[in-house]
C-alpha cells in the first residue's frame, strides 16, 4: 500500500503520459504541409511513428558513452532529417526544418492532464522527469498550461532515462529520498527503472498513445498504483 | 534601448530581488524562539545579517575550487552553526536546527513580486537564476505563489554566481542566446556579471532590503532598465 502522506513530490514522464505526442505530431504536420504550395501529403501518423522509432537508438548512443550528452532537440533534429529523406520530403528550408523539429514543443496534453495535475499540485511538488530538454518542456508547458513546479530530467541530470542517474539526480535536486518521490508514467519500463532507484510508482493508462498497442495497457505487477488517468491518480492520492 | 520583443526569457535573482530575506528571517526566528520555554531573545535582524554575512565567503571557497560544488542548503547550515555559537544560542535539537536552516525556504516575497511576475509570465518564460538550490526555490515558490516556469541557477549549473557558467548554462538550458535573456536583480554586481555574458539587464530598486544601505540604491550606468519594482518592470516591457 502506498501512503499518500509518505510522498512529497511527483515526477512525471511527459511524452505519452502527459501529452499525446503521436496525435499532436500528426495534426501539426498535416496542417503545416497542407498549407504549402504544392501541398505535401503523407500518412503523418506513420511519419510520427518513424520519427519516434529513432528515439531510443539515438539516446542509446549517449547512454552507452559513444557520444557525450546532447539535448533531445539535437537528437530529434538529426532523426528528423533521416525521416524526411525516408518519406521523400524535400525542398524544405532550414527554417522550416527547425519549425517542424519544434513540434515536440507544441504537443497537446491528454484531456485529463492539466485538470488532474492542477489538483495534484495543491498538495505535491510536480516536476517533469522527461528525456525532453528544459526548453522543450518549458515551451510545451506555457502553451498547454501544464502546471510544473520545476523542470527536471535528462538535461539537468545529463543522463537519459532509464539510466539510474536520471532518477537519482532528480530526487537529489528535490532534496528528497527516492521513496518520497512518486514516478508517474504510462510505460512500465520507466516505472521499473525508477523503482530500482527507490521511487514509488504510478502507472497511467494511455491506450490511445499508439492505437492498437499491445504493451503497456495496464500496470505490471509491483507497480504501486494503476490509474485510469491523472484525475484517477489525484483521487487515489486524496487530492 | 531595450526592445521588449528581443527578449524571450526573464531570469531572476531571488534573495533580495523577489523575496525579503532579512525581514522574513527576523520575523520567522522571532516567532520560533518566542514560542520556546524559556524564550530566547536576540536582535533577529542582526542574526540574519550575520548569517548572510557568511554567504559570500562560503560560496567563494566553491568558486575558487577549494571545495567541490555543494548546494546552498549545506552552506547555510554550516554558517548557521557558527552564527548560533556567535549569538550564544544553545540547546537546540538537530531537528530545530534543520527547521531554522529551512527559513530560507520560507521567505516572503515583496508585495509587488507575485502580481508583477504574474503579468510578466503571460509574455515571457520566467526562470529563477539564484544561488539557492532547486528545492529551496521550489518550496519557497509553492508557499508564496511565485509563478516560475522553471528553476535554474547554481545547482543546475553547478556554479555560483557571479561565475559566468551560472548565467551561460541557464541561457543554454533555455535554448536562447544570452541577448534574449533579461537578468533581473536588485544588485548591480549580479547584473554586471550577467551583462558580461551577453544578458540584457533590469535593476529592481529594493531600498528596504537592508535599511540604511548605501549601495545598490539605483541602477549603475550601463544597466538597461532601472525599475521601481516588478510592476514597473512589467509596465516597461509592455506587459
Amino acid at each position: 500500500m502506498l501512503d499518500p502522506a509518505s510522498i512529497r513530490a511527483l515526477t512525471f514522464d511527459v511524452f505519452g503520459t502527459v501529452v499525446d505526442w503521436r496525435g499532436s505530431i500528426a495534426r501539426d504536420l498535416g496542417e503545416f504541409f497542407g498549407r504549402r504550395t504544392p501541398r505535401i501529403e503523407r500518412d503523418w501518423a506513420k511519419v510520427a511513428d518513424a520519427w519516434r522509432g529513432k528515439y531510443q537508438p539515438a539516446m542509446e548512443r549517449v547512454r552507452g558513452g559513444g557520444r557525450g550528452f546532447v539535448k533531445l532537440d539535437v537528437l530529434h533534429l538529426e532523426n528528423l532529417r533521416e525521416v524526411l529523406a525516408e518519406f521523400s520530403i524535400a525542398g524544405l528550408s532550414e527554417e522550416d526544418i527547425g519549425h517542424i523539429n519544434r513540434v515536440w514543443h507544441r504537443l497537446d496534453p491528454w484531456p485529463d492532464s492539466v485538470v488532474g495535475m492542477t489538483r495534484l499540485k495543491r498538495r505535491y511538488a510536480l516536476a517533469s522527469l522527461s528525456n525532453g530538454n528544459v526548453s522543450l518542456i518549458v515551451t510545451m508547458a506555457k502553451r498547454a498550461g501544464i502546471p510544473w513546479d520545476t523542470v527536471l530530467g535528462a538535461e539537468t541530470a545529463r543522463a537519459y532515462k532509464p539510466q539510474p542517474e536520471a532518477y537519482l539526480r532528480a530526487a537529489e535536486m528535490l532534496c528528497l529520498a527516492p521513496a518520497q518521490c512518486l514516478m508517474v508514467a504510462a510505460h512500465n519500463a520507466d516505472l521499473h527503472a525508477a523503482a530500482k532507484c527507490g521511487f514509488r510508482t504510478a502507472f497511467i493508462r494511455r491506450p490511445l498513445e499508439i492505437p492498437g498497442k499491445t504493451h503497456d495497457l495496464a500496470a505490471d505487477p509491483g507497480i504501486d498504483l494503476d490509474c485510469a488517468d491523472m484525475n484517477d491518480l489525484a483521487a487515489k492520492l486524496g487530492c
